[in-house]
């Protein structure tokens, strides 16, 4: 496979990778993954992490070996979060940046880690000791979608984006489909390009990418415990300017997103909550997570039904501030309130434009010019039952 | 029937009330309530209403009528919230009082009114042109219940409550299944008492009742535009101190609000989050709605699963100071997760709980003194099927 079409597939220029089932995973599945530089060495690398203030092993680890805004790999595994664990969770978390350190002749230190799974349960050493070194065996420049299949969870599809930087690409693979919400969605993303860039650069660019991207996804409100976005930057084409770089990065993550939620569990609708008119950007942004968060606003949207009176209400409760006789309220542009009552408009058209998979319900506050877009899903029987037991 | 066995029916000595169906339900069910004084006078008054920035309109009314601190009549329908409703709604409601009024000899101005039901559809005006004058000649000492059933939505019983208060009764009817959330929670209640009162001491007294009562209920984290909570005291009985007034109004509020808890739309579990050893009350109380609010806490336990990593990760998340290796987490006296990582427990024991209808989670943050507790419900099935379509 030539390079351009490996890097269409999950990692950029420059990086090999790889996935395989170590036995995490009781079902067999795919549930161990590592994407390194291709000649092992070291190369600006930046991360964004949950916001929680129970972070995850991985997480705390992956902060320490990041402090010097170098890494050359990435070690992954799904089935297990490796989250309230404790001591023992930081040692098996470190155990695995050594044993992929050893597989690949780097410093563990280079090494970052990420766990996606059940929390509070002792990650199973025995298949992770023998799984990294095997895995460092077979990494390749074919290898990145087998590393986003992996990651899986309860999704039902791996997750890639790419776009350009310049010369430059950027690939991103990922993984979640629960417990995502605002204030860094709930989920891993690994992103490479072959861009060079200065890691504190690289830090602030996907800082702001993010901003706009995961951190504007809200399907169950949930922060989890193992969020984490990472990006290393091979360097073996120029510089992109930061301009590029940053718009690059925000179309990686922002369709990342968009796939997160398409694939959210159980979910019938993609739904995309627009505010605008607002008297901030950060009012919309409430605004629009307000509604994105309503679990009765995901009910009618399950049920197809434009009932835009919750809507209203939510906006009232978000904290934004509105006038409740001003806004106006439109599901895919046919507007079904204005100025805070119902008004006229054409009920078949609505009816089946409610009955499509896409959804965008767009509230004008029409206070000033604040706008901010949160996506966000139904809420569905499918939902429930993929989180009501553990087991 | 006595004075005794009416008060203990849902209005306190001193009120008349009753409830029929106009036709505002299509269903036939009773949908208009008047609760009054027995001799028509204006007596002191004080009410809660949603702090949603969008308020139905007879909130507005209410409100504007409750200036004065006196009351004579409360006038309610179910089936239809009148909110978003405009100007056009506003004339409505204050037609209501007018009604009302002229069907009892009083000032309309004397007259609190409340709605609830769907948003954004005008009120029905002929069937309540029709009943409330009908009504208005049928109250009686004993229709208290009748007014309570009057007020039932999507509720499967109606909601009564009585507390002694020095001499005096107090006595509480209200409606609540669904959009239940803090800062006023969804719902109406009428309280009635015999005791005399200042209406500023009234007003106090259900503030504070209402803080730690119908405030600690979150079923869906919804606020709605309807909210009300009205208390008219009588006055012929003895004035009690104002502690009694507050206990017998909180004791009568919590009641009311464990019974919406109760019956909430769907729920087979009623839960308690029971947060201890915050840094304050109100960390507490932040945590502890974190933890209520979240849909996939609410989903683990409509699977009867005590899966406490989902508890941890929302403690982490709600905005309360915790040390997350120093958290214990217990359900119903089990506890599973000791200094932020599971501990060995009776496994059959804690199924057996799980498998009840009363679950407690006590979570014990270890960082100082603050306590709260909130009251919530499992996320099922049926809570989807109800709010899916309005029709």
């Amino acid at each position: 496979m030539s390079g351009a079409a490996a890097h269409a597939e999950g990692i950029a220029p420059g990086f090999v990778a790889g996935g395989l089932a170590c036995g995490i995973k009781t079902s067999g599945a795919p549930d161990l993954a590592i994407v390194a530089t291709d000649d092992c060495t070291a190369v600006s690398a930046a991360g964004v992490f949950t916001s929680n203030l129970v972070q995850a092993a991985p997480v705390q680890v992956s902060k320490r070996h990041l402090a010097d805004g170098r890494a050359a790999a990435v070690v992954c595994n799904s089935g297990n979060a490796n989250a309230a664990t404790g001591e023992r969770g930081r040692a098996d978390a470190r155990r695995m940046c050594e044993l992929t350190a050893d597989g690949l002749g780097i410093a563990s230190s280079d090494v970052l880690v990420c766990s996606t799974g059940l929390i509070g349960i002792p990650l199973p050493m025995g298949p992770v000791e023998a799984g990294i070194p095997k895995l460092c065996a077979q990494l390749a420049s074919t290898g990145g979608m087998d590393a986003a299949r992996a990651l899986m969870t309860t999704d039902t599809v791996p997750k890639r984006a790419a776009a350009r930087a310049g010369a430059a690409t950027v690939v991103g693979i990922a993984k979640g489909a629960a417990m995502l919400s605002p204030a860094m969605a709930t989920m891993l993303a690994v992103l490479t390009t072959d861009a060079a860039a200065d890691a504190r650069d690289l830090q602030r660019a996907l800082g702001t990418a993010v901003s706009t991207t995961f951190d504007r996804l809200s399907v169950d409100g949930a922060r989890s415990t193992n969020d984490t976005v990472l990006v290393l930057a091979g360097g073996r084409s120029a510089a992109p300017t930061y301009g590029d770089l940053v718009d690059a990065l925000t179309e990686v993550c922002g369709s990342l997103a968009e796939q997160m939620a398409r694939d959210a569990e159980g979910a019938t609708k993609f739904v995309r909550i627009r505010v605008v008119g607002a008297r901030s950007q950060a009012d919309a942004l409430l605004a629009a997570r307000g509604v994105a968060n309503s679990q009765l606003v995901q009910c009618s949207l399950n049920g197809g039904d434009p009932y835009w009176g919750r809507v209203l209400s939510e906006l009232g409760a978000s904290g934004a501030y509105l006038d409740p006789e001003r806004v106006d309220i439109a599901y895919n542009g046919i507007v079904v309130c204005r100025d805070g009552i119902a008004c006229r408009h054409d009920a078949s058209s609505l009816a089946a434009q409610m009955a499509g998979r896409d959804i965008e319900i767009l509230c004008d506050l029409r206070v000033a010019h604040g706008e901010a877009t949160v996506l966000t899903t139904d809420l569905s029987h499918a939902y429930i039952d993929e989180n009501r037991r553990t087991s």
